[in-house]
């Protein structure tokens, strides 16, 4: 049987940083109530006049450098992000042409904050399918571009970055071996950007009514986000006959550190079984899940069995059976 | 073998018809030029107010209604778009809440023109792999929502519609046999989106500056078009050992008659053998292919073999080699 399985994990990270310290001059909040409510005590901020694909290319560049592979070897790039370079064309063919993959076809995947699971498991699914041998998955958003700085529920959250993720085809047993999604698109009330699409384009009017950013209602995400989360990932679990014992790393979306805690507590999972990274960049969207496995690498080893979980806008959620591959 | 069949083919057309009298009013054209330069008649506007997810929703309505199937029986909904609802969430969760796929997990391919042709093919990946039984592959743009109608080069070519096709999984030798795609960023400069992405987010100077419509260099585009649309044809016919007369039908899309003419005549294909509706709809983006196959599903037999082709922004082309399976 073929499947797919990660061979190298890259990353950027802006350098520049937004502290808690500095927010509490932008909006009324404070360092405490952030990190109580959050767990978050920085973000990465991209510089304006760069995009997604600036990060989205050195993320690409770093994965193929540990694998040690040139970019021509790779024949699918998918994108992973809700902050594409442009609205078209894809960034993904932006990427694939600085990096050099000139073989590669291409396209970004939007799914808000499961863009990134979502490509995996697609990617995952051309390969075992036989039709691609090496993909890249990159999550790349550049949140800071959609956040309202005057919104103290949303621009404490968000952060920029991206990670990408070498998949390459095995006959082994590790990789991607399982993955349960799942949709509701009542969710889009309460996440979602007013304008910008084609229900309302962008206009003098929407601009000044500041309707091109992130809109939340934190708390019906919250609740959704703990139930969903832990009872996609436990009925996957569930389905291939893993229990919490067999799991070595739960990696979920890093949204919020309550609603980790709160997932992994009715999965059963310790926390030292869970990979948490929100502190130091936020919820950085499509980048969350390859910045954790980036972060973690040196902890994981061979046959791992890692439980990746989602849960964003749509609502959409869903949880990936990964084994470790490396 | 599993592969993935198309079972059925609905579609979406807005009423109001956008004549090339009415653009003659608008900028400074005539009929006679644009009939010559591209063959299109008229297109279809959407009224202000509706977005893509609204045709969306009617066309997979009318797929599912002529294959008597129950919206709950869809476990994947993927809406090819550049011009999504909003910027997020995913116009397909949209789509599966309206439609009641309560069961769908779902998400936007965005890849300019070739979108739906990506779409439709990863689609096949995650039933072939097994991953995947029944899907809904919709191509929906409201391409008057980023059109400028001032700009006499774009505002002849494009139009508004949705065509959606039912994927399900066979062991016959019929369906989604094959596929081969490519792309080359360097094709950005010559068709894109200016405002909008992270790059350049939407503001009031954006907004003036009319950066939030499609931007064309049509020479390159046209020249590209054709070359490669035929090239990658004619090495997806060469790979399965087709000749033009194994096949049924061409189906590119429909940017431009003139660009269909030149790739038939290098493929060695008739023009009766072509399928053509661009003088009724003008390029429909995301919508092309499935409107094709929609109107010319009567004329196909169980077995027929297609050859789907499609370029566009990126530059993204591709082909994929389909069996008729009804």
């Amino acid at each position: 049987m073929r499947r797919a399985a990660i061979t190298a994990v890259g990353a950027y990270l802006p350098e520049k940083r937004l502290t808690n310290a500095d927010l509490e001059k932008l909006v009324e909040t404070t360092n405490e109530w952030i990190i109580e409510r959050t767990g978050i005590q920085e973000r990465r901020i991209l510089s304006r006049g760069k995009g997604s694909a600036y990060m989205a290319i050195a993320a690409a560049q770093d994965a193929l450098r540990r694998r040690n592979l040139p970019a021509e070897s790779i024949d699918l790039v998918i994108v992973a992000t809700v902050t594409p370079e442009h609205p078209f064309p894809a960034t993904a063919n932006i990427v694939s042409h600085a990096i050099g993959a000139h073989k590669a076809w291409g396209f970004d995947v939007e799914a808000a904050c499961s863009s990134f699971l979502y490509a995996l498991s697609i990617a995952s699914d051309s390969i075992a399918a036989g039709r691609v041998q090496r993909a890249l998955v990159i999550g790349s958003d550049k949140m800071s571009s959609i956040i309202d700085y005057r919104d103290r529920a949303t621009c404490v959250i968000f952060g920029d970055a991206a990670g990408a993720v070498l998949l390459e085809p095995t006959e082994e047993p590790v990789g991607v071996m399982d993955y349960l999604h799942q949709a509701d698109g009542s969710g889009c009330t309460f996440l979602h950007m007013k304008a910008g699409g084609s229900v309302l384009p962008p206009s003098v009017r929407t601009v000044r009514n500041r309707l091109h950013y992130v809109y939340q209602e934190g708390k019906q995400v919250f609740k959704q986000a703990v139930v969903q989360m832990a009872a996609v990932s436990e009925a996957l679990m569930q389905k291939n006959g893993l229990s919490p014992d067999d799991i070595a790393f739960f990696v979920p979306h890093q949204a919020n550190r309550r609603i980790i805690e709160a997932a992994a507590q009715r999965l059963g999972l310790p926390m030292d079984k869970v990979m948490l990274n929100i502190d130091r960049y936020g919820n950085t969207t499509s980048a969350t899940l390859p910045l954790c496995l980036y972060d973690y690498q040196e902890k994981l080893k061979k046959g791992d069995n890692l439980i990746l979980a989602t849960f964003g806008g749509g609502f959409t959620w869903g949880a990936l059976w990964l084994r470790w591959a490396f």
